[in-house]
């Protein structure tokens, strides 16, 4: 199975490829969508959603995990948090890939171990788990790994179902959210 | 031309499309996309795409006007709504349409000439300058012709640039933005 990875931000979408055969994972590839100069929002999204379906043609994913951050950050922050993700999530959707998403602290934790480990550590692991020391990868190509990485990790390992949904989200962390 | 307006939300998005002749406008159709009872939003954002999608195939539009809420609300919302919001650009742009963005203020005073009208006075001043009292619309489809509306009168009436980024809208708004 391959997974794609995806981090996506305003400025920065990192996505990572990897592959997984009954618990050996190993690295695709990885990068960053970095966005260009333009202030023009609406273009940012479709700059994230074509570099996403490129990459889907390319390497053809069977899986499309996604980081949600889902506090800690303002209103405005969040509004464009939230188009970079939709965009990404389009990607998914228009080329029919199942969409789960994991929060930052989950993501860290099937990782490191530690839901509040730093970015250095998740791209140590990273580079441990998937031998990319080499690959100098980006934190946002790292995050992105590290979230493919995640949802291989709950497929192998649980049979509860990923997050899926924002309502199942708030069903399962009812203290997180603050509407 | 042919105008589509979009209010997006992420339980209910309306649409409306009018066609502008030299000041003189009139109404085309609208309705409100309904999201179904599934609690998984990345089909949620699917919905909206694929309706809008539909609407722009069905009707032709030349444009795609956007209304662009921008504080007041909790995080947690705006994440969600920033999602609708680039669902139904995504719509817009993988259909190569110009989008262009308006705040709730600058689409309440161009349809009311108050920018702090209420939801009945914009539908009031919708029926009356579409003439569709008989249609019965809801509150989101009539936010949404006048989102198309306020388009149509900038683009009639003004020389400036409408909203089309963030960072225009930052420049042109430094005291509402937070961060």
């Amino acid at each position: 199975m391959i997974i794609l990875g995806v981090d996506p931000g305003s400025r920065a979408t990192g996505y990572g490829l990897v592959t997984t055969d009954d618990g050996d994972e190993q690295f695709v590839a990885a990068d960053t969508i970095r966005l260009g100069a333009t202030d023009d929002h609406p273009d940012r999204l479709k700059q994230i959603y074509d570099a996403l379906v490129d990459v889907i043609d390319a390497h053809g994913p069977d899986s499309f995990s996604i980081e949600m951050p889902v506090y800690g950050q303002n209103p405005q922050s969040m509004l464009k948090l939230g188009r970079a993700q939709a965009a990404a999530m389009m990607a998914a959707l228009n080329r029919d890939l199942p969409v789960s998403q994991y929060t930052p602290k989950e993501i860290k934790k099937s990782v490191t171990g530690n839901g509040n480990a730093s970015k250095k550590q998740v791209q140590f692991m990273i580079d441990s788990i998937l031998k990319t020391e080499g690959a100098d990868l980006s934190h946002d190509a790292a995050d992105a790994l590290a979230t493919a990485l995640c949802h291989a990790n709950r497929d192998a390992h649980d049979d509860s179902p990923s997050y899926t949904g924002w309502a199942s989200f708030v069903d399962a962390n009812p203290d997180r959210v603050s509407d």
